[in-house]
């Protein structure tokens, strides 16, 4: 029995899948300095560890994790945005398309145990505007876990 | 015999790698809405899931999966691509340098079953000129199954 | 025992995790043509496979390999940076914002061997001025093996 019960769960702790991607629905209001962005279009959440009403993954299952997420910026709007995991800034981009339209991509990969959270930011500076997202061209923000 | 066989099968299917990565090999033509783009320079197609000749990743093996594009822009042209799943738009980005030169990345994340369609088109609107690709800065096209 | 043995060997082999995510921790100096970009502020290496000195990340296991890297380029400044496997350049990406501020992101899926050496370097053309990475916007190298 003991064998048995072990050989069930070690293969599905291993392999348990967790998968999210999530949109935001619309055009943000102006956003300045550290605002957790909301991404409240669901399209992936395998392992249920997204949170579209504040915009917090919380992990389910320790182990090493990838991040990405891409912010979307009209004409004079430009934005500072940070993947934290709890309150440790992990990594940052920024773009400032000054007259032009354009999206920038942030992508991390790191250990993360069951429990913490993980979300987009906005920096203490360099915010200005809105964050665009409509169906020709999206702000969005994803996560999986490595095997 | 029976558990020999399933022994053998299981972790086969858990841990089939499928995996693709293409990139243009030229300028397109100038393109306008709902044209599949074709990443036809295949660099790594395990699990030959990825059709160069159409653009079209076909499903080999039901899982969950990550997509990615990243499309090159030059001068005055731009463009709004959307990663296509059978019919439905799951993520879409756009770029518009407007006399400056850039890429732009999306990444989707999502449950696909066997035989299902993925590829990148250009969305019904927002279009000009031809999508870049080149040795100095390529536009490309990558997916791979989560274990 | 040879039965016991390779039952506990093959899912280690399988399942073992490589991954890791490196930022730069300051602006450049100028770079121009065949530079080895190094990504020296180090956050994940499971695997031990990067080399923040150098910026190589050398393959510590045979596998399928996710790779991605960010540049920030700031105002007059321009880059191409390439993805290299040993002398191949597998994938490649430009920006140059004109007097905006971006940042732009290449990601490339490949087999890889044990000992290849993996890293991101600058074209032999169309470079200028600095790369950019600091508190409010990062470069950033990372990668991780698939199952």
């Amino acid at each position: 029995m003991v064998n048995k019960r072990l050989l069930q769960t070690s293969p599905t702790n291993i392999n348990q899948i967790v998968a999210f991607h999530a949109l935001m629905s619309s055009n943000t209001p102006d956003i300045t300095a550290e605002h957790t962005l909301r991404f409240d279009m669901v399209k992936t959440n395998i392992g249920n560890g997204y949170h579209p009403a504040t915009g917090v993954f919380i992990v389910p299952v320790t182990g090493v994790y990838v991040f990405t997420w891409t912010i979307r910026e009209d004409v004079h709007n430009y934005h500072t945005t940070q993947l934290m995991k709890n309150t440790e800034a992990v990594d940052v981009v920024h773009l400032s398309p000054n007259g032009r339209i354009g999206e920038v991509t942030g992508i991390a990969v790191f250990m993360a145990n069951e429990g913490d959270d993980v979300f987009v930011e906005t920096y203490t500076q360099f915010n200005a505007g809105y964050i665009s997202s409509y169906p020709a061209g999206r702000s969005s923000f994803s996560g999986w876990k490595l095997a």
